[in-house]
């Protein structure tokens, strides 16, 4: 039986699109002689439709795109993901399913048992989980169908009471298929490619693992669809942050399962940067390209975060679509000027120098009669900042372009930023990356040739919105706040456990304090693109009125 | 047996505070020889926590609140709501527990088996349901304990397989108790005693019914706790939006079970409007306390919108905390300076005239390169709105005050507001109200005596952002804008049948398009204050990045 792979980006709720493609690849497959070719998850909506699934009509346009599909399927089998209603008198309004679709008409409907509703997942908040198991049975082949979550639940202390494989295994199945939305993270190729193969291992059986491609707000689907051997091996992968599609052979020989694949492409050692980069990269722009927009706009510091977002910008929308400004100040070193500057010729992009110290003159004018007697401060540190803001949106509204916010995950986390300020933007690039890892990159980027200029990479960060301040005036080394705050979010410890790891326990209950006080802040923040396991926005929930830890 | 209902306000994570309470409120009891005292759902740590579940060291600090309470528990016995590990090898973990203490003792615990998972609940994400059923034998009686969402399965296709109560049942108990912590919405009282009177009858047991009371962030808890007869009648019910407490007798004679009730106090009919001030005034007054904030700032505009703010912040802070700053450009009318001065000195309230000319049109010199040969537009409108909210903000800063936010529903839902200008603050009072909404609740304030001038509710609204502007400009009457949005927001109808319903195809298409290409706004608005089943916020999850009715 020859199977086809199908990685394709989907756009959330654009039926007609994500149908046209989805009978487009059909059609590609059926002339090269295709039997099976393999959607990903929740594939005619898109993946996450989020509140859009508590919408009848979305689910009827959902229906249509399947019964269109089936009608291409002849002389072909298609599995495509997509949301269906319960007819049940009880549970939950909606299942998430897998479609058989063969002989023009829905053949089989597989339902996902175990919905993931931790970190950035809800689906416990749309669908009823699955209780009925059923193999499909195909052109003598015997399929486990399975969906995302329903293969990961074979670790020790499991989330879930039950685990579907160990049902349909049962009924003899000959092969798996998975399909899957799963974003990128840090870590999640390393582990998706451990559950995959542990599957294969445990029940001894070939893994078709078909996975969605395309950032959606603040996800990053990265692909990596693959197939796997019996024996835990990765034969083939698919591309990772691009579409891409790949037919194999699958041929049963005395009762067991050979696969054969023409230029086979195993699985390689990953570069973490390279990934990084190229997760941020699709995350621009597809935001950008889904929103109907092409231009971006930011503010450059002469710091290394406007730098690095600049670069990234670049890359995703090209250099021609990127529009950097300068907004000095009174505290605005020369250097800032000119590193900024060597940046804006490194990376061939139009820029603007537009100085803000007469407007902040006028806000201080202005508010003078009530700061008269109060010493310069964070309030007009503010002011700074928010002026820029403004001036900022200012250009992007009048000419339609969207501001790109380079907050860091360590400013954010910690309050070091001002709100309406330079935390303004339509998305946030790189929220989800400590300071450190922002070098790291940098330093990744500048492997080949300086883009980002060294000088950018080697003076002390600083905010500028007072004479000679650094932010090691107010915060530690960089590198031990990214420790700790990695032990506290991403981690979850709690202080005894961080201060065992070796912290100060007067600057734990610091920075702890800082996190906790400044969630109002991040409450009202962009969407930050996701890159860790745990990252601001919303996979990670925290009352701001609550009294813990601040 | 006496039993004391126990309707308290907890603070989430500040485990000392709550557990001093829980404390007092035993001793108390004691006091009045109660045999029983009853807290609301997760009481240890507050409602809800959120992902502050997701630390050891939060549940262990919550089950240290549980074993100091439970010390004090001689000669009486506490029912309080608190989180616990799941020990069994399986599942998710926590559960949603309620523990039964007394002999100074944990002597039984009760875990919920309904874990609401839509609108503003995740509980799934946390906790395990429930599958042991056992009920508890006190002092001759039988309980049913049950955790709010477990009584509310009782309508026609549940959400939920499965009922506790219809398992509980089967083991004759003389009495239903329910801890909860539901919060207020319009129609939530309501619904809330139907579900209440409904599971008595079913079961033809007494229901004793303990809520939370108190404000989370966007969330109003909003008490009203109460005895029901098994005949489904309300026998008594506990304040709404106050701390309350009643003590009752349970007498069993001839294997029937009477209530008796010092001074009843049956369910009145209820004042919608007043239920809704209420419940803003509390949460107002409970988000400046639990920040540790006492003042408010807020700008006036001489619309109604501003006005009602500054009265419900008066009501909740006392109208000394309550700042009001009249912000006039070259196009804000006299009227609205004029108005406003009359609801300052109608509140009794201090006020600032901060002209924004000279500040909005430094920002047109700044940006007069960029704008040139341009027309007076959006980005016009958006730089005076945004100068209005850094001069607010840069009050707010320099003096520790909050800015509270007055966007109504209405203009949040079309995005007929500047992100980062009238859009800034820490809390968003009226966000959840319609336009319509806002004139009725004004009419009620004003019912015995002008407070919001009469003026503010007859004139036609308008930004003032350009010469002569008016929201019917742009935007149909509010009267079918509101209820068209109600439709689609609320009620999660689609655009056949909100045509169906008598609207205009045109419109239908123009509004929802509206709405959802702004959701990029509101993903960064404050936190809403919830008063409706659908407000802008955790409870309604959209994709920006989205292709749907857009």
């Amino acid at each position: 039986m020859k199977i086809t792979l199908s990685q394709l980006s989907f756009h959330t709720g654009n039926f007609a699109e994500n149908t046209a493609k989805i009978i487009s690849a059909i059609q590609d497959a059926k002339q090269i002689g295709s039997d099976l070719i393999v959607f990903s998850e929740l594939a005619t909506c898109g993946y996450p439709a989020r509140d859009f699934l508590e919408f009848d009509d979305f689910i009827q346009q959902a229906l249509d795109s399947i019964l269109a599909i089936a009608s291409q399927c002849t002389d072909i089998a298609a599995i495509v993901g997509s949301p269906r209603v319960n007819t049940l008198s009880k549970g939950k309004a909606l299942f998430n399913s897998a479609y058989f679709l063969s002989e023009g008409k829905i053949t089989h409907i597989t339902d996902k048992t175990l919905l993931p509703n931790y970190d950035i997942f809800d689906e416990y908040r749309y669908f009823e989980p699955n209780k009925r198991f059923e193999i499909i049975s195909y052109k003598d082949f015997k399929i486990a169908l399975t969906i995302c979550e329903d293969l990961w639940n074979i670790i020790e202390n499991p989330m879930y009471p039950t685990s579907p494989m160990d049902e349909l295994i049962k009924q003899g199945p000959d092969f798996i298929i998975n399909i899957a939305a799963s974003p990128y993270a840090k870590t999640q190729i390393a582990d998706r490619q451990k559950v995959l193969s542990s599957n294969a291992r445990k029940y001894q059986l070939p893994v078709i693992y078909v996975n969605h491609i395309g950032a959606q707000t603040h996800l990053i689907f990265d692909g990596g669809s693959c197939i796997v051997q019996a024996n835990g091996e990765i034969l083939q992968e698919l591309n990772y942050f691009k579409e891409d599609s790949k037919t194999f052979d699958l041929i049963k020989k005395n009762q067991s399962i050979h696969i054969q694949v023409d230029n086979p492409n195993p699985i390689k050692s990953r570069n973490h940067y390279e990934d990084i980069e190229n997760a941020l990269v699709l995350g621009i722009k597809q935001y950008f390209q889904k929103l109907g927009f092409k231009q971006a706009i930011l503010g450059l510091s002469g710091g290394v975060d406007s730098a690095l977002v600049s670069y990234l910008a670049c890359k995703a929308l090209g250099n021609e679509h990127v529009w950097a400004i300068l907004l000095p100040s009174q505290f605005s070193s020369q250097h800032s000027i000119d590193d900024s500057l060597a940046l804006v010729q490194n990376l061939n992009i139009q820029h603007e120098i537009i100085p803000i110290e007469n407007t902040f003159q006028s806000f201080l004018d202005t508010l003078g009669p009530f700061y008269k007697n109060t010493p310069f401060g964070l309030a007009e540190e503010n002011l700074q900042s928010r002026t820029r803001g403004v001036i900022l949106m200012g250009l992007a509204n009048k000419f339609g372009h969207i501001l790109l916010n380079t907050s860091n995950k360590s400013e954010l986390a910690v309050g070091y930023g001002t709100l309406y300020g330079d935390m303004c933007g339509g998305l946030s690039v790189i929220g989800d990356l400590y300071k450190t890892e922002i070098y790291d990159l940098c330093h990744y980027i500048n492997r080949e040739r300086e883009i980002i200029p060294a000088n950018i990479l080697s003076k002390a960060p600083s905010a500028e919105l007072r004479p000679d301040q650094k932010d090691s005036d107010s915060l530690p080394p960089y590198e031990t706040l990214d420790a700790l705050l990695n032990l506290y979010i991403e981690e979850e410890k709690g202080p005894a456990q961080i201060i065992q790891a070796g912290f100060d326990p007067i600057l734990v209950q610091k920075i702890l304090r800082m996190v906790n006080i400044n969630e109002w802040k991040r409450w009202q923040a962009p969407p930050v693109l996701r890159l860790s396991k745990k990252a601001f926005g919303p996979g990670r929930r925290v009352p701001i009125s609550g009294k813990y830890l601040s």
